[in-house]
């Protein structure tokens, strides 16, 4: 869960949140608010003013932001060792093969682990046992939270994100959302609990989404989305706006389909860590445009096959195994391309054995091999060398291939009507 | 009609203006254009950056936009008279009785005046005589437009401008577009060839304006909007994207109801002439999205009662005489608060005569009195001495409270059933 309030990244960030507190507290006074709600919100600013001269070294003056960026994680955890990770919505870079430090990334974004005592609790309010992902710590299953939650599912498809960033047509763009889709549908979302939507298209047919991009609009600054996401005076207006267009579907009211009109529904947001700044801009906005904030659930990187400090690629066919490839190519790509963990020689791998913290092989059977156990003891056989660097990429293999094979029979069975059905606005099997 | 290409407004605009004609030209080598083309667009770089240096006596430098942003008009009319007036979207300031200097503001946009052969032309054209709005080069009237040149009337209602701007809420931003639209109406547009839209609403219902806001945001800078609009880092994200929005409805398919998804349909947009850095910005990026530049009629601004030099406001209802008011109050107002270009007494304005260039009375009858001859007779008088102030404000007063009279009987037939029909999206009497 990421909270907004506790954890700023920068010292720019810093200093919006304690001007915006001063403006919400004046808006306070002129509406005549009860004294108790201004006296809250000024013990925040006074709060948010000690954080910001603990982080900069000085006191918050009105029109003077800080000249230098500083960032929390520089006050948190000091040291060379660490400063290789940078992560923001459209980069995750990392030096190390181990993969990004998320606990450094936990501090950085001020969000919190999700511990033993959370996953008791969703076991007990949902009577099923987590999701392997959620008791690894490592991701979310959106269908496990679907399935066991029983929730409305919106899917926010950033087509115009896409157009914005790269260099495409609109067309193309949309194009994307709609193969896109059929990947997700084919996962075995449930049609009547699930709406896809791509924004080039829902906003044109939505009577609410404009409506909330517009009222979050109104409440960011250009100097506080320069301070999140480090846009610059260069960059073109769609991109500055962007983040109210990611951040709209958090309320319900964007769906009066759904949600018939109502904007009091609470939200819940799955999703990689490197898209959490939209949503701290979200949380910071919610309460003043009178609407619930979004709480949000967290899930780590997909390492890329060559090692977890190298990119993934849509255009280099090894860097990933893509749900398209064959079992031959499978086959291929795991043996000779997986970032293995192994010794050189077969005989100092039996004396010394794998290291599993970078070996890709390892790191993928942790997301899909979904027997504890048995990935306990891989781990235990890998590390003390009872298990072969071979013999590993195997079992990876022979994880990987019928779960690719089955993903590629639904994707198959996704009509274009199919597709249609699931992104039409529509009423959901809610009642609200 | 406006020029954008003509006539640039300050130094950082004509700067962007070199840089994306770079970009441009790259873009045009990248995708092999004919010659022809990249060499038309070569000599349109040079012209601009000459224009560059004759206006910031420096070359033009990639990277290193212009620390002062001078702006043409200084160059065009030296001289310390004509420093008084400001125009821009939301403010229209002058310090002369006689109003804003226009044909300083025609030099400083770029426009042209619209000419003698222009109007005989649009006459030729129509075989209509001309407008007396248009002929007296004050004015235009949509109404007259639709008429005798039989095309399709799309009316904007920037109600999100107005949330994004002021402060007021969603609802009662949307509540004023449909006030607003039942005066219009009343003004006697054709149903089956107008349709007037509110931003806020037409945004969540049409499958082609929202698309091209995007590909217009994609195009256009914060540095660029920052020198047109002269936006700041403390700006928020909605007023910084707006133009956009401005800009879209300027491009056929933002309606495909009614030009049926055709693009290349050319538009004419008459407004008055604050609002032509908008469509300076729409004109710049038309070709680069493959749309055709629309084209532009200016209008002169209302003079306040008071005084040219004075700011109309709703809340005083003494700056103006409203649509609401009763022939009771246009007596008062006029005879109270009509700023006179007369003499302080009588004796000397038969002696001296009085002063139409300042007289608010004399410029509500420029507007408002059709007969052309008469009107000549009126200023004769006036200036000679034979025709006095309280008879001046008489003439206005007989002028206003019939037509005022008039057009609150027919706003009182506008119902909501008719303005329902006039903003429902929908193909008007014209086959594209």
């Amino acid at each position: 869960m990421a909270d907004g309030e506790s954890g700023p990244v920068t010292a720019r960030e810093l200093y919006n949140r304690v001007t915006s507190q001063g403006d919400r507290i004046r808006a306070l006074k002129t509406e005549k608010a009860p004294k108790n709600d201004i006296d809250v919100a000024v013990k925040q600013l006074l709060a948010l003013k000690v954080d910001y001269k603990n982080l900069t070294g000085q006191d918050y003056k009105p029109d003077s932001p800080p000249e230098h960026n500083v960032a929390m994680i520089q006050n948190c955890s000091p040291g060379a060792d660490d400063g290789d990770d940078f992560v923001d919505p459209w980069t995750v870079q990392t030096g190390s093969a181990k993969g990004v430090d998320y606990d450094k990334l936990i501090v950085r974004f001020g969000s919190q682990k999700i511990e033993k005592e959370l996953i008791d609790r969703i076991e007990r309010v949902t009577g099923k046992k987590a999701h392997h992902f959620l008791r690894r710590g490592i991701f979310f299953s959106h269908r496990w939270l679907q399935d066991v939650f029983d929730v409305p599912l919106v899917v926010q498809m950033t087509d115009d994100e896409k157009y914005l960033w790269k260099d495409l047509t609109l067309e193309k763009a949309y194009q994307y959302t709609i193969e896109n889709a059929k990947d997700i549908i084919a996962c075995g979302f449930d049609v009547d609990k699930t709406f896809i939507f791509s924004d080039l298209e829902y906003m044109g047919s939505s009577s609410g989404f404009y409506k909330n991009v517009v009222r979050v609009q109104k409440h960011v600054t250009f100097n506080q989305v320069k301070g999140i996401f480090g846009f610059t005076d260069s960059d073109c207006i769609g991109k500055i706006s962007f983040p109210a267009i990611q951040a709209a579907p958090s309320f319900s009211s964007s769906f009066p389909d759904i949600f018939n009109g109502r904007k009091d529904i609470q939200c819940l947001i799955p999703c990689a860590i490197d898209q959490d700044p939209y949503f701290r801009m979200t949380r910071d906005v919610a309460p003043r445009i009178n609407y619930p904030k979004p709480a949000l659930l967290h899930s780590t990187f997909f390492p890329a096959l060559q090692g977890a400090q190298t990119k993934m690629s849509a255009s280099d066919p090894n860097s990933s195994i893509f749900l398209t490839d064959t079992p031959k190519q499978i086959n291929a790509k795991v043996n000779k391309h997986a970032f293995s963990g192994g010794k050189d020689t077969i005989e100092e791998h039996r004396k010394y054995g794998g290291n599993c913290e970078v070996d890709v092989c390892y790191m993928y059977l942790t997301f899909f091999l979904e027997d504890d156990e048995k990935l306990e003891r891989v781990r235990q056989d890998y590390s003390s060398g009872a298990l072969l660097t071979g013999e590993l990429k195997k079992l990876l293999i022979e994880t990987l291939q019928p779960l690719i094979a089955a993903h590629q029979e639904s994707r198959k069975q996704v009509s274009d009507e199919v597709v249609k059905q699931f992104m039409t606005p529509r009423k959901l099997a809610f009642d609200f």
